[in-house]
């Protein structure tokens, strides 16, 4: 198997260096902007020398964003190459383009570290597809907010200070929107839901609320009531319905979600034999991410991809009440008070994602069963 | 695939169930001592109609316990046929019979059942073994210890009168010494430190202490201060050295492992790309085994066998010093006391099982660091 890497950052390098110890795969070519000399690759700041070079079968884009990774990932697929990708934003925001293309030109496209890292999730929804019926996906899909939240949890500290610790830590960016209004979330629980039930979800109906408005008095108040919270995505399908959302969600301390620390995952499936099954592990970070995209690339070596589960594009139904809390000034009647939110049950999230979005300063989050 | 299913107990009906929807796999004969009457097999009390057979290509074992077992998954391997089994007694007692003879017969021999029931646990160690080096491998293996204990926990009830209930619901054998001495589990790690390390451990170097002498109070010390004791089995490999041990162990309230309920399992391997990756899920039951059961047999039609890591013979050096809790007359020196037991350092593994073993009575249990 002969590579093209695109992209030499954390996860490029660490694809890169993980490679390096197996025979049967070779990185020919690295396509990146930073000035870096390989021993045993052409370093090159041109697609074109990837996408022209007819001995390379195989593009790994370890780039980030939707562009221009999507137009290089298209021009690889049209020329006939493999894929092999850890990026939710583009898989997620392309999927009605490259999975049928990976169908009609008989391609592989696996992006097994694009949901968890370091946890072969995907990897695992696709074995289970081969024996059962999944019926819900989800968890704790983002270290950056599992980070904020635990540690606001464990010390009592305010959002933001604990924002500009992990910024200065590493673990969250400078511009932390992608993490913490919950967008990484939501392309991991789009494309896990769109790959574990077979579909392509309308993502434009999948509603996502993030941590940012979260306050440590809430924080109190969770505690007061047995309650941690967590940015929890949730995929359904149940009686023929597909409800997807992600908002950040109470869950009581003894709860698996409640004792996930720092920067790590939890990803659960829920199957019609298994029961439930979760998965935990680091959710980033360069090898646990290379790690896995080293195992995809190692499945196209055994014959494995699975656009094949590219299905019909179907809509979303998020009627589903729930109980919520909610600081800001709810215009419905309230169960109960907690310091200064309120308790509300049977909102739809539907409803509660709507009023959220005209009043942007409140905090929401739903309660788990 | 034409089967042969041996034992028609809780996990070899849930195969015939599951497998009935799937075209490709077909139970043909069904070899047990119950009267039943399928309406897709042959029912026979006698397992030559199922050896002589050479339509059939698989034997699925599902009887549990090492004798017949091993004579028939011998004398089928013999025969040329492929064994899948969810046998942890059979696969960790016989290891060194089976893997060998499946490897020179050119067999497939799949055991993911056998560990974690409906986790995927020891097919994700496979998995793992393509790209990284496992030096880590245990957790919780035992769902009926970790039933008793939990309900010990919350309820703080006494052990026996949990094990009864827990006879009452099925969640515990009548003669329950298999769970609560620990054997399932010593079973279960050594199985998986075989698969995960490539080698075939010498089992009785490998110590175990089970949970049958734990008090209520013992419990409330543990709560005191801020434990919970699980029954915790570890497998590691580090600088050259193999250490595998199963006893009780006094993990943080707030680790994953202090928040596993009922009868579920956590089980964790540390790789040196991955980090810490660990799988929850129902230890055992119906469904959730023979699930694991069917993922092998699609792994068989896949072409998949994992006798391939069957390596040399190894010695067991459990010379790790450890801090204990320890409930009886312990001869030594106590670094602290929590009320009628003491805390004592820097003793190793060796040397705390050969005490316990000279002093039936007494409880110990390691703390996690």
């Amino acid at each position: 198997m002969r590579i093209g890497l695109l992209g030499f950052g954390v996860v490029g390098r660490g694809v890169y260096d993980i490679v390096a110890s197996k025979p049967d795969i070779e990185v020919v070519k690295v396509c990146c902007l930073e000035e870096v000399s390989l021993p045993d690759a052409v370093v090159t700041k041109d697609f074109n020398d990837i996408l022209t070079d007819d001995t390379i079968d195989t593009v790994v884009e370890a780039m980030g964003g939707v562009h221009p990774a999507y137009e290089f990932v298209r021009a690889a697929m049209e020329a006939g190459k493999h894929i092999v990708t850890s990026n939710k934003a583009l898989v997620a925001s392309c999927y009605d383009e490259l999975l049928p293309l990976a169908k009609e030109k008989g391609l592989k496209f696996r992006c097994t570290a694009a949901v968890g890292g370091g946890i072969g999730w995907l990897s695992e929804v696709e074995r289970s597809r081969r024996v059962q019926t999944i019926y819900q996906v989800g968890g704790i899909m983002n270290g950056t907010c599992n980070y904020i939240l635990d540690n606001m949890t464990r010390l009592g500290l305010d959002y933001n200070d604990v924002l500009k610790e992990a910024q200065a830590l590493g673990y969250a960016e400078a511009n932390p929107s992608t993490d913490v209004d919950g967008i990484d979330t939501w392309h991991k629980v789009i494309l896990s839901s769109n790959i574990a039930f077979g579909v392509s979800l309308n993502r434009d109906q999948v509603p996502v609320a993030g941590i940012s408005a979260i306050s440590a008095a809430d924080v109190e108040n969770f505690k007061a009531h047995g309650y941690v919270c967590k940015l929890i995505s949730t995929g359904k399908h149940l009686d023929g319905k597909y409800s997807v959302y992600v908002h950040p969600t109470l869950v009581k301390s003894n709860a698996l979600e409640a004792n996930v620390p720092m920067n790590y995952n939890l990803i659960t499936l829920v199957g019609d034999t298994s029961g439930r099954m979760s998965f935990y592990g680091q959710g980033a970070g360069r090898y646990p991410t290379a790690y896995n995209v080293v195992q995809d690339l190692v499945d196209l070596l055994e014959g494995r991809g699975f656009y094949s589960t590219y299905g019909e594009s179907v809509d979303v139904d998020n009627s589903e009440a729930l109980t919520w809390y909610v600081r800001g000034s709810w215009p419905g009647a309230a169960d109960e008070t907690w310091g200064d939110a309120v308790i509300v049950k049977n909102v739809s999230v539907d409803e509660m994602h709507a009023w959220r979005k005209e009043n942007p300063g409140v905090f929401i989050a739903a309660i788990a069963e």
